[in-house]
């Protein structure tokens, strides 16, 4: 269900990127096409986050609930470098 | 020509958000999810700045070389204003 | 002793950042001081970086473990927000 | 005058950085902190927006119009770059 949204969500971005493509065949304004650009990348920003939510809820919770020590790093780590390069794209 | 590398730039990503979809659907896992996600935007970041590079050299050089003192004030605050945004998505 | 470190690294971009204010006063090159700006902004990602790091193990490890609700959802909810501000600034 | 403007802006942040090093002293909440360093962030993307639209203005100009190509294609280079890296920071 929630993994429908994400789908929904990226099919419409899809849309976006395709409009992109057919502004820089039509040799659209150059400023205007990386403003699409931008607007893509914060869409895509809101998909990662949401899905960052979903597992947060399901994989981290069962994992740091679980008794695996290896585990419990290995998912906070993951989370920690997806948060690192967020800043970086 | 330099918007047909442009244009083949932007559909290797549209395929590329495509197989992001697909990993969705198919229940990939979460961080694998957003480390793709993010992988595409930083292809949108490098496609931005190709096509600032073109825009810089024809219509801003045209812009600044010309008499208008509205145009060069407009080309230079639209570069600002996309340089601004960058570092928001 | 963690945040031993956190402040060590602090105090490095905050001598960093007194560089660049001497930069401006000495009339350095435009981009020259753009790109150092950059670099404290670099430095500043991986600090936080860092502190999630420390965040995760501690608080919202309790929280986790925990048997509110509530507090569970909101030490989520705050990871969410820094994660999408992040790709923001 | 432009460049006084600018260094006011950085000293206040400079401010705003010692302020974190207190939180950070006096074990304030990571995600509070986490906070107070995207602000940061977002002040310091002010900061660089500010000094690239007075290097426009002045040297970026001077270049275009001038006879030089190198030094035309030097400063446009720099422009790229300054972007490009705005969206890693």
């Amino acid at each position: 269900m929630k993994s429908e949204e994400t789908i929904r969500r990226l099919k419409t971005i899809e849309g976006h990127l395709r409009g992109i493509i057919r502004m820089v065949e039509e040799d659209a304004y150059c400023i205007d096409i990386i403003r699409q650009i931008q607007a893509v990348e914060a869409a895509l920003n809101k998909v990662s986050a949401q899905i960052l939510e979903s597992h947060l809820k399901s994989c981290v919770t069962t994992a740091i609930r679980g008794d695996d020590p290896n585990e419990r790093e290995r998912v906070m780590k993951e989370i920690v470098e997806v948060f690192e390069m967020s800043s970086k794209v």
